[in-house]
């Protein structure tokens, strides 16, 4: 059996002992596994971003990577902790929503709730189970662990209601803005394929705010034609993004997440 | 030989070559090390919280391990770089103080002074021997290079003193907050088994500034039963923490490192 | 053959899938080779900080090494992705002058045109070339695929004017600051050699806006003797540097990145 992979995000932050700890006990476990970071700065307890960042990332590992997810609020209470096999990948985390996005992909994903307390070590806290629940069950899964031996299967996980574009009757379609990245792009929760009803004769309009933006730009540089004004680009996770040319979108135009924006015909 | 663990603390920031060139380093002459970052933002020169976080996160890690630790203000002057062996673990660094917990708990652990250049590169700057001298050391040691190879035992290592809390004539234990964490929770120096002498009809009282907290929850998520307020937890590291419930104990109650806290009789 | 060797040095933050994404698609096609983070913190679009961190970091690691470098505002228009050769290290990032100091220390350099787009996946967007181009080039690279498979060599690839302090008719030397380090040490493009020609009798003295420092320190430690001055270091990257112990120079002089310096005769 070759290395295993195992990825991680958390919203532990980088500055604490926490990532180091979760890592050793990996490591300790399950000496070979490969460990590849996608992130540890997801807004405190922020679920919902976490969801999309985990499904932006996980769909370019190759088959059979574990992925451990630890945005946990619920830390130490009764929400469960979970293991979801879909297409091919393994996750591991609590059960509050985090893999709402790869279960509405993946229809025919497994979830299992992480009851056999054999893999876990004797001595565990109730507000670290990063380190004491999940590290422990994705090392064993690196091992070889074959998933049914955690858990049983369960059938009503919890999801998020996470937005999606909606049409309404007079044909534009209702949507919001669902993530902010680094460089400031607002993306929204528009598919990029939700733009082809549009046609030349039947040029869209996205309407944020007091904004109108008309224009489509096929990569960032294209919006160096007009310094300063928003305009639209298929972003790399397929979903309409909102830039400012050189500049933070977010910024110039007062955006937050959750903003809502509206597709219509211009 | 397996390949070795080697970890990785320092203050260096993420954004420079730094970390890159020690890595760098360590992989030139110990290519099958496994490097695994425990944190780079330490507060700058804050060897405190250097060695609060080292010892958070360095038992997780399998024996053998090896764990390289730069804090270090005073690089270039006359302050020793050091080798601690302690607990099947080997810790490099200078001796400033960041391995003052690890040795206060492991007695019988063993100081070297680096002091055989032999292992060092021929040419070396005066003011980053994390990349010139510690790095190249952990390679070696990485490699099998037995720890006696690199100079003499020393036996007066420099010690921070870090406060513990410490019992009153009344009964009452005084201590301190010394860390707060990524969420916001403000971590006391009071091990959470100092709670043991009270009871139910003997309980206790945490005093914090103006605040007189009373409740301990099991978990973080216990705290949602009266938001806002701050309560008690014990943290992963087995030390009191006050954390406020969804939110940052720190900021709610405008809390810092070095605060006293009162633990009395209620 | 052993496993290589990617490093990553982008502008992508850590808080997005960005990263994630890259090494996943890098993983999936060359299993084994081992990934290094130098930084993925360069300010966004800042091509200079980005050729100032890569030069620091890349001799530290062992040839063959392969380097992913990433800061692309360009990415999806025009400009040229490359594969360059220098030293036994290979480069692949955005041809907008990222490569530009690695060009100038090693003349006999390499470069060519990413063309084949048989390297590349089927489907690839036009906003992240990071993880649709650089990354299975890189990946392709660790797998032995020959430079020469992935187009054809260029002979004027895009070189930024990164000022060299400039002597002067007076003997003096003009130069700037062009980086300002995690601690809020300001590195200037005065290489350290270059106070050769001062001597003690003849001493030096540098001007920075109203300031005027006459001290070279072996070491920060040694700007301790007078806390709050600056004064000069020799950095680890070989320039001299503007320090003020235990505090950031940066911010105590109100320095910032293009700040211009004189080192004159005293």
């Amino acid at each position: 059996m070759s290395p295993r992979i195992i990825t991680l995000l958390t919203d532990f932050g980088s500055e604490d002992y926490f990532v180091g700890a979760m890592k050793g006990t990996i490591l300790t476990r399950s000496p070979k596994s490969v460990l590849v970071d996608i992130t540890h700065t997801i807004p405190p307890q922020d679920v919902r971003a976490a969801a999309f960042t985990l499904n932006g990332a996980y769909p370019y590992f190759p088959a059979g990577s574990i992925h451990l997810a630890v945005v946990d609020p619920g830390v130490g209470s009764e929400r469960r902790p979970v293991l979801v096999q879909a297409a091919a990948h393994l996750f591991v985390g609590p059960d509050n929503g985090l893999f709402t996005l790869i279960l509405e992909e993946i229809t025919e994903a497994r979830i299992r709730h992480l009851t056999n307390t054999a893999y876990f070590p004797l001595h565990r806290s109730s507000t670290f189970h990063g380190r004491d629940i999940f590290a422990p069950v994705a090392a064993a899964l690196a091992e070889g662990v074959p998933p049914e031996n955690f858990g049983p299967t369960i059938r009503d996980p919890v999801r998020l209601e996470i937005a999606r574009g909606e049409s309404m009757a007079d044909g534009s379609i209702a949507g919001m803005i669902i993530h902010v990245d680094h460089f400031g792009n607002c993306v929204t929760n528009l598919a990029c394929n939700q733009l082809s009803s549009f046609t030349s004769t039947r040029p869209f309009c996205l309407e944020v705010k007091e904004f109108q933006i008309r224009k489509l730009a096929r990569c960032y540089d294209e919006g160096a034609m007009q310094p300063g004004e928003p305009f639209l680009v298929c972003g790399s996770a397929g979903m309409l993004e909102i830039s400012v040319w050189s500049s933070s979108a977010a910024r110039e135009l007062k955006i937050k997440v959750g903003e809502p924006v509206l597709l219509v015909r211009a």
